[in-house]
């Protein structure tokens, strides 16, 4: 590949590091950027090493923010006593955009998984435990309903039941405008499972 | 979407304006660029920075470079009589991972499409024209097989004809290890135009 500059090559292999971009995605973006006004790649290198320079761990509830609490743990309307438990700060940015939920966020960054040798002190469990010693009501656990994620709930729940703060896990089922020829068995029967009165 | 910081806002938006990456992949990118390790992030943004700065167009070809002239243009075993007229650099680094073909190149950085409003001025259709003055023996044309490359090549030949030089186009017709039953009609009915004694 010394067809083009080196410095092409090396942006190339730089985008294909990145997750869900192969060789020939890299080559286009790459190709894109080259074409790019000059001012607009600057920004878009910029606004990368801005964001790994600023963006910081909330303190409270772990999720990314550049302060050093996060707005929604700094929010004194939110209800700071309702925690709900998830996997990845995009996890809760989904939550968020419901615009409904009033209480406040943990975020684990990751879930237990023994296949990848993901343990209980590799996720933010330890710091969660930790606000537990505060006024807590309620513990929401809305990891992903995953292996991992029913893992890490699992998990979760037996860790917090002695302290005999309320643990509560999201429903799962079908999702809101499936149908039910297209969703899967394990859903199927687990929407059963959960069925409620009418 | 106050719920991330701003620079993590910035960082999506940013990547989200790049060709094939939606909202969902941006953002995506966006956490895994904010979990890499800080020294690899910067690397990704200064690749880009140091792309922008040093890549330059050939003063022959107008290939992207880091020199003023290409290697490929540079190299004295190429032949630089034959000149394979390409519509982008990825073109021109197809054609060499054939390793096969020993002429040179000359990259228009897109096609003719009265559909966008892009005229013979707006591709590098002079810059072929001026090197056609010195000494050439073919011109291959290779733009893509749609409806804007063979519009572009159409314009090319004749444009060339009254110099005398051989102008001709790459053939097209079925891909080798294609199935006849999946390809369209248009490519079959090429392919059978084109057909060569045995």
């Amino acid at each position: 590949m010394d067809y083009y500059s080196g410095y092409i090559n090396k942006l190339i292999e730089q985008l294909s590091r990145l997750p869900g971009i192969g060789a020939k995605t890299a080559q286009r973006l790459a190709f894109h950027i080259m074409s790019m006004p000059a001012e607009q790649a600057k920004q878009l290198a910029s606004s990368i090493t801005e964001a790994k320079e600023h963006v910081q761990y909330c303190k409270c509830c772990q999720t990314l923010t550049d302060s050093e609490l996060c707005p929604i743990c700094r929010d004194a309307k939110r209800n700071q006593k309702q925690i709900m438990v998830v996997e990845h700060p995009q996890d809760l940015a989904a939550y968020e955009k419901t615009g409904r939920y009033e209480g406040v966020y943990h975020v684990l960054h990751g879930a237990i998984s023994p296949m990848l040798g993901i343990g209980p002190d590799d996720i933010r469990l330890k710091e969660l435990m930790q606000r537990l010693q505060g006024d807590v009501d309620e513990v929401i656990i809305a990891t992903n309903s995953s292996l991992e994620g029913e893992t890490t709930a699992m998990y979760i729940s037996k860790l917090i039941k002695p302290t005999g703060i309320r643990v509560t896990r999201i429903a799962s089922g079908v999702p809101v405008g499936g149908d039910l020829e297209n969703i899967d068995e394990v859903t199927l029967l687990r929407a059963l499972e959960g069925r409620t009165e009418l």
